[in-house]
């Protein structure tokens, strides 16, 4: 049942999604919503039959280490071959690299399902998929050949190995060194840290795509893109060894690991020197991924909410039966408003991934350009709002469930552990931020903003709906333009990039859910999004209008920070 | 150092804290912050010597049930003597039942230190301590002789006795049931759950100071409080068994249980049919006790950012050695954020704790009633605002460690799973809100509320800085008049009420802020205040706006709640 209403909101939100016309119209056939309907439907059935089922034993068991190796919980294995024997790693890979061609929308989609059932068991699929992708663009064709068919398969796995103790969200001191020995064999030597899935027994060799340092260059020029596993090809090992299993707070079915890398054997991909330009584009479909990840938790942890208050029963008239709690208003009201934030987060993350998936498929340069420059502008956004809407939806619907939630006998705690580190790992709340406003706004002068700005007027009329969307358009463009104004007054403008952040995600919201309200039809999947929708707009002005103000109060606030210091 | 920190801060603020020159007049020689300060001293030297150490093991081996009975963790019971031989539970209670008569804004700061080293651990006095006091005031003689000095010295303990699984929020639903049998002996029978401290092995005897159906009148007016004992005067068992401890998210070391009544022997407390209304002073200062369990949590964890961010060190000039994260202004941002709602969530529990000293000591009825109105107004908000403010500074601490607080190697994700039951327990954050509308607002009229604007208004002089308070006060003013007048709205003005509790605690924020600017002093401790109010009060208005627009809104929002639900 959850995950029915799951997926009938995720098809007919795919079925709406901007920009489809220019989608079909840059690679025609690509928009099917027949197919899409049937595929999700088939991650649906996937993700309750085979995954669901595994993510108790993940979390209880986790991951453990024995004799040098990580050995993972019982059913994970078997889930993780059906996963790969099922395709689901190749959905949205071209054809010519041995995908189904697919778009990123629809995986989003079947993302968002794997995640319902278990984010610590779908986070192995991510690096595997967008390695591929990325060695597919960019590896000699020797490593290419090797590698992507094993990685599609889920023979092989990869990891992102970019972290170090002493370089987090600081990449530029990376100290892990790579150089060229005999033969010209590049050897890697170093620690890595933070490493999801960097050891574990569900696969026959593990890649390890790693930035080093491969010269003297200061911070990310130096860096280079080498592909590190953790088995020579003739199965010998090659000094790549787990140093230790991160004891954490949940994800506990995804080993995250300290690896040690003893002069190890490692390919170089893409240029010497543009390891974090090589790896962009694996970034940033990485980063789409988390989006779905956000979701699909809140959208588990919400439907055990719903579930559990149409069964509880308490309070009304002391004469008579107790009444479901969904008949009280404060109790609709939490209802509502996670609703209103899980269809909204849907929404937005399937927008990035169409607008992701134009800026792949568009052939016009200018064109690609501006959907890129779109992308760049969403997704911090998708990944963060997810982010943090997992957390707190995982945490509202706690509250709902009151202390049987938060006992283990519900499986709402366990989400809420899960998603406290979404908004820590790909990249924290407060880098994303940062990067809107040096990035986006300031280097890039806010072409993304203003394309996002000039697509949402365009696409939703100034009516009754549309009202509190162009009332936050207009705020956001006046708060844009101060905050494009304090260039040189960075710890001012600094000081509010969270609220800024914030500001641009109620916006973007704002144009999904008025969408929505337009679209969604009038059958029981379209009221049940528009009733959500319209919970969501109507608290978007209030919502959006302390944001604007927290992200142009300027820096004064933090002038006594020495005081408290102290 | 984090406890000195702290006990710094609880010492200034207690002798600024408001109204001690009422709590002097009437009761003369209460106020001494010389005894003040070195008791507070003490506490935290005991908090960091005794209960400290013992919360690592509380959180792993939690409480286990063998052979029906509660086993505790190591040190647990050690640790449970010091504090009573050590005359922590006797503080407060008047001399007269063996206390030593000290102010409950004493208490409140001894427990806020308490709390930050354990609040699993010192869970267990609350109850201990209150009961003590209960009984003191109502219990027959024989009772109060047998009970009340067993409590205070630790030797025997107490929980309170209410929930049943059909009777949460919804407290007239019990079904517990007592009767009176041959000699006049009242018997339950009966299960209720979540009893924290239901079983254990630290004291000698527990005593269930019960909530339970003695007649078929409907709703409250068929419960009578009782005293049940775990064993008989003889020593012999008397029908109370431990069913099952709940497996929960946080809390290990406070055993939250299902107990069953079967024929237990029970001693009516009080007049029979008045449970509640006995109760009702129990349950005022268990409240009270929740507004230092946030507040220290939440040190807790502010205390291991502010550590952790001293030390990390990332970012700043490539070229350059990695500057501490302090630096960043959106990490001085997010320390004064947290730093703020700590110190004022302090200042918001000691006010409250006068004013409950107060409503105990004064001698004038009439003086008496406007304080225990005021303490109606005020002990929902400590209590909740502090509740939420444990959970969401430890998210944030967390986020300040960024990858390290998700693990276990630092504290802070402990304190994120020990604060998030304590927005459910206790009332719900939404029975709070409820509550302040249908009692404190249409019922009282709204006299708290006007009282603290009054109070607050004269307190404080509308210049620089009394101009946000000024503000907010007039717009709680407002939003209060207009939801009064939505008596007959119930729908639209419960739809509000979270955001309404909200409005009134950033208002009574704002007070303790403004007054914390002007009354803390130049020295060190007095800036590190300063500046931690100064941010609170910065971003009060903005943030009190939407609150204030979100408690007036109405319900047209929910109106779909029937189509979403379908």
């Amino acid at each position: 049942m959850p995950y029915r209403r799951q997926a009938e909101a995720l098809v007919r939100q795919l079925e709406i999604a901007p920009f489809l016309d220019a989608l079909e119209a840059e690679a025609p056939g690509s928009v099917d919503p027949d197919i899409w309907a049937a595929i999700v439907e088939q991650a649906a059935r996937f993700a309750e039959g085979v995954i669901d089922p595994v993510d108790a034993a993940l979390d209880r068991q986790g991951a453990s280490l024995r004799d040098g190796r990580v050995v993972t919980a019982d059913g994970h294995r078997a889930a993780w071959r059906r996963f790969a024997d099922d395709g689901w790693l190749t959905l949205a890979l071209p054809e010519a690299a041995g995908g189904q061609g697919l778009p990123l929308a629809l995986l989003t989609a079947c993302e968002e399902l794997f995640n319902h059932a278990s984010p610590a068991f779908t986070m192995l699929a991510t690096p595997n998929r967008t390695a591929a992708a990325m060695l597919e663009n960019v590896a000699d064709p020797t490593t290419r050949a090797a590698w992507v068919p094993q990685l599609l398969s889920g023979e092989w796995t990869a990891t992102i190995c970019i972290s170090e103790p002493d370089a987090g969200s600081d990449v530029g001191r990376i100290r892990t060194r790579a150089s060229r020995g005999e033969g010209g064999i590049w050897r890697v030597n170093g620690e890595k840290c933070w490493i999801s899935y960097g050891d574990h027994d569900l696969a026959a060799r593990i890649g390890h795509c790693m930035l080093a340092r491969s010269s003297d260059a200061i911070g990310v020029r130096g860096l280079s893109l080498f592909l590190v596993p953790n088995a020579r090809d003739d199965g010998a090992p090659n000094g790549v060894h787990v140093r230790r299993i991160e004891e954490k707070l949940g994800l506990h079915g995804s080993p995250t690991c300290v690896m040690g890398f003893d002069g190890a054997e490692a390919t170089l991909i893409g240029e010497e020197g543009r390891g974090l330009q090589t790896l962009f584009h694996m970034m940033l479909l990485m980063r789409l991924s988390c989006a779905p990840q956000g979701v699909g938790v809140a959208e588990a942890a919400l439907a055990t909410a719903i579930g559990y208050a149409r069964d509880r029963r308490q309070g009304g008239d002391p004469a008579a039966p107790p009444v479901a709690i969904t008949a009280h208003a404060d109790v609709q009201r939490q209802l509502l408003r996670m609703a209103g934030r899980v269809e909204i987060a849907r929404g937005i993350a399937l927008a990035a991934a169409v607008v992701m998936d134009l800026g792949e498929r568009c052939t016009d340069d200018e064109a690609r350009a501006g959907w890129l420059a779109l992308a760049q502008f969403l997704l911090p956004i998708a990944k963060d709002h997810s982010a943090r809407l997992a957390f707190d939806v995982a945490s509202e619907a706690l509250q709902v469930l009151g202390g049987a939630g938060y006992t283990k006998e519900w499986p709402v705690e366990r989400r809420l552990r899960d998603a406290r580190v979404f908004a820590v790992f790909e990249g924290t709340t407060g880098i994303q931020a940062i990067d809107l406003l040096h990035r986006r706004l300031w280097r890039e002068r806010g072409e993304g903003i203003k394309r996002f700005i000039a697509l949402a007027r365009a696409d939703v009329p100034n009516g009754e709906d549309g009202a509190p969307l162009h009332a936050v358009l207009n705020r956001l463009e006046e708060v844009a333009q101060v905050l494009s104004g304090w260039h040189e007054r960075t710890r001012d403008a600094e000081s509010g990039a969270t609220a800024f952040l914030d500001l641009c995600g109620l916006a973007v919201g704002g144009w999904i859910a008025t969408r929505l309200i337009t679209h969604a039809g009038d059958d029981a999947v379209g009221r049940r999004i528009r009733a959500a929708a319209r919970f969501f707009l109507a608290e978007l002005e209030p919502r959006a209008e302390v944001e604007a103000r927290l992200a142009t109060l300027g820096s004064a606030r933090l002038d006594a920070i020495g005081d408290y210091l102290d």
